[in-house]
């Protein structure tokens, strides 16, 4: 890890915030080239979530939203990490961590409103003085909480929103019904979220200040399912996860976005061996969930979570309808259909089904049969996929993934140590470098200054002329440049460039004008 | 702005903030169409200010940094505006706004150390209850205040950047260090940005979240451009601004970017008589300022600014220099080559005559010569050009200016009216809608959705197959699309489809294989 911070301080990647004041803990800025490796990673996510499918809409919301909102989700309650004072020597702790690290466990105990009540295990010593003097365990919110408006009381107390998600949330019906679209479909956001992190560790994996890409993807409940379809599909090993079917339940749905979301963090260039698809045991999961899979990544530090999709059920549309009195219901003129094929009899032996169901499975008949009432007459609170994944963890494990240090023979056959980012082409920062063989060789300048210009409105490339060709090479393996091509005397010749691929070295000749065809089809993936 | 404000909710480019909760004043979202308007700004000013060109790098900073920036940077002490209390109804104003709409004005005086005093002046009542019993005008500052780290203290607060600009500031010498880039250069910065206004108004023109698109742009102060080309260039109505030279000083690299920055905006679609170049007058500028210059727009609510470009002097980055202990300073070899050309007596010329030239603007010739000793050895503080402009003031401009209605005659001959959103197919969130001309003819749907799913990866196109092909193309009016195409049954002949012009609302037949040219075409403005 410390090699790879040293490179992106050197390179430019990632910056500590605030350096220059001594830092600010658990902050963290992109330099030029972190900025466009994270725009790169924002549009990658954004063109594979939004725009290339139909059934997904945009939002970009506000960080600071009414504070009921926090509320109803629940973060105000109990949105806090376990916090432990040392008696002895004043200092602060996360109970959680400074347990584990000594092979320990702390007791956490639920209760029904979801409040969490901690005890920290016998034998548990501060990291800092090593006593066990310490503080009853007890909850610390998170949220940065800061007063909108020209007084400063409860009244205007306002958050920094902890996650992008809720913000999808309160806005469902207005997405729904100015964008044509209907269940099942999702909405997708980037944007800043922020966690008061008692402990920020591991460079810019756990920060107070991040980015996040969630999208919450609404389907019918399967009870709708059932009454449309006559069945909910089961999911088995052999089910096609391809194309989206009428007839799938949060399951499938489940298993779909999981497999989406794995595909993608192929195809931008994470290994495969280096993914890891953790199902959360029904233990872990937060008490609305019915399913939660951690994409996970082998970090330097450890394998860590970098997306997380949930089966959030119903839960947080169903909050934000009690605690806002708008109706989040929508109305399913499918399953309104289905259901007036149905005589009475049918009708209330599919409602005595479902409150079996629901009784089976601790919850109460009678809402089923409310529940029941409100699918006869077309209507439910959608249930919700929620694939979110963090952008900042990702460019980190972009940036341990791509680094490599390799030993190669230099020019006199002397072995040197050649750094080079391994980025996908997709992600690379900077996609082309452009090379005169010599800088004081007005021709040569001016033909690569030629293709430069040609290119760079489409694709970020970067022309260099200074030093030996050797060297500027070098300097873009570092940054994880793909491509190079270097003008030379046989380019005023025949418009051939020799192009050289980062990672193999080699080098060919190319036509100029297949240059703008081969980083296409790099950024397509094609070859 | 009523009828604007309406179409903007209903098609989904804005949303009130937490509207299901009451909505929170002065926060908007942007629903699906307004995310991908704004995410097309974002791209082509990044894409003017920095890909291409060579002197920009691009830098992703935090919104929470060290709160000693705020001091260094005068935020903390002078970041507010006149608040006035009604003592009779209790209503809290800016006492500048209320003031100003009685045709009046509040008198302000500036201490040495930037500071404001108000006065309101006599006959100013209050808007709410009419008594002129007002509280003394104080300040209020601007900035949102929260607390970093499990402690809630003074020792932690922290404060949400009210401009991006400082992160710039304060991250200069690393992004010098590890670019590759020399003075002159920018660094620029997309981002959000918050100030707790008052008085939220005129829909998403002042709200309290909003993003800034800034540049910093760091030039030689005007004596080192002197000592190295013997001159510094005068401006002229005849200045060639197209390509920078070394002799311009900051009042031509001001003009410069004023310039840039104005035919940035037409080439977006606004049209030039609704842009206003207003040069601030002396008394208005900030204290380090040299010049000023507000690119503003005829908004339905009055000319406003949508970019302040200014010459900040070396002020931001001395201040940083002095409060953060480090330096700012840069070394220009160009500058050492150039002076070690001169003699004793030459430099001794040449620092008498900057004492004079700062003596008889007003400052210190002592401090002119520590200057001069400064420049002698190469060093000195680089000077600022800020251009920095709003997202949502731009986005709400490029809404504004696009709304239309006009009556036409439909089929029938009778006269409706069309609602039409002219943006520039630069800046629409959708570039083309792809209809077939009937749902129920599966080889028009198979043609038309072939199309679509050639084009979706590079353009955000939209298929759409319900309803009368004349209320389709309705639809897409009214949310700016600037093509359609129809796949009819010519198309399944002769693979040509009709082309429709929004604008102009002209039909033609264009090939299926000019379509990507066409679109290409739209977006770099070529005809």
């Amino acid at each position: 890890m410390e090699t790879l911070a040293a490179l992106c301080k050197r390179r430019g990647f990632i910056f500590q915030s605030s350096e220059i004041y001594g830092g600010i803990n658990g902050f963290w800025d992109y330099g030029p080239l972190g900025a466009e490796l994270k725009r790169n990673v924002r549009g990658l996510w954004w063109r594979e979530m939004t725009r290339e499918r139909e059934d997904v809409v945009g939002l970009d919301a506000t960080i600071i939203m009414h504070p009921s909102i926090w509320k109803a989700s629940g973060h105000l309650d109990t949105f806090a990490d376990p916090m432990v004072d040392c008696k002895s020597c004043k200092s602060r702790w996360r109970a959680d961590q400074i347990a584990e690290e000594q092979g320990k466990k702390i007791e956490i105990e639920i209760t029904e409103d979801g409040k969490k009540h901690y005890k920290m295990p016998a034998g548990v010593k501060c990291p800092k003085c090593g006593s066990a003097n310490f503080t009853e365990v007890r909850p610390f919110n998170l949220m940065f909480a800061t007063h909108v408006g020209p007084i400063e009381s409860d009244d205007n107390k306002a958050y920094l929103r902890p996650e992008t998600a809720q913000a999808i949330f309160v806005q469902f019906k207005n997405v729904l019904d100015t964008s044509r679209q209907k269940v099942p479909f999702g909405i997708c956001q980037i944007g800043k979220a922020f966690r008061n992190e008692v402990t920020p560790r591991n460079y810019t994996f756990r920060s107070r200040e991040f980015e996040q890409m969630e999208l919450q993807f609404f389907i019918r409940p399967d009870e709708a399912v059932e009454l449309i379809c006559g069945h909910v599909a089961q999911l088995t090993p052999d089910t096609d996860l391809s194309e989206p079917h009428a007839d799938w339940g949060w399951e499938i749905w489940h298993k779909y976005w999981v497999e989406k979301r794995l595909a993608w963090y192929r195809s931008i260039g994470l290994p495969k061996a280096s993914l890891v698809e953790y199902w959360q045991a029904k233990d872990e999961l937060a008490h609305y969930a019915r399913a939660c899979v951690d994409i996970q990544f082998a970090f330097p530090f450890g394998i860590q979570e970098l997306e997380g999709i949930a089966a959030r059920s119903d839960y947080d549309l169903t909050q934000h309808h009690i605690h806002s009195g708008k109706s989040q219901e929508v109305f399913d003129d499918e399953l309104k259909a289905a259901v007036a094929k149905l005589d009475d009899a049918a009708r209330t032996a599919f409602a005595d089904k479902v409150a079996a169901d629901w009784q089976a499975a601790g919850k109460s008949p009678e809402a089923a049969h409310t529940f029941c009432a409100k699918l006869f007459d077309g209507r439910y609170i959608p249930h919700d996929i929620e694939p979110s994944a963090g952008v900042d963890r990702l460019v980190l494990a972009l940036l341990s993934d791509a680094y490599c240090e390799e030993k190669i023979a230099d020019d006199k056959g002397k072995e040197e140590t050649r750094v080079v980012m391994r980025f996908n082409p997709k992600v690379a920062p900077i996609k082309l470098a452009i090379f005169p063989l010599l800088k004081n060789r007005p021709e040569l300048v001016a033909k690569a200054r030629e293709i430069y210009l040609s290119l760079r409105s489409r694709w970020n490339v970067f022309y260099d002329e200074s030093g030996a060709i050797g060297r500027r090479y070098r300097r873009q393996d570092e940054i994880g440049t793909p491509f190079g091509v270097t003008v030379d005397f046989q380019t005023l010749e025949d418009n051939t460039v020799t192009w050289r691929d980062r990672d193999t070295m080699k080098q060919e000749r190319v036509a100029i004008s297949e240059l703008a065809t081969r980083l296409q089809n790099a950024e397509t993936g094609k070859q």
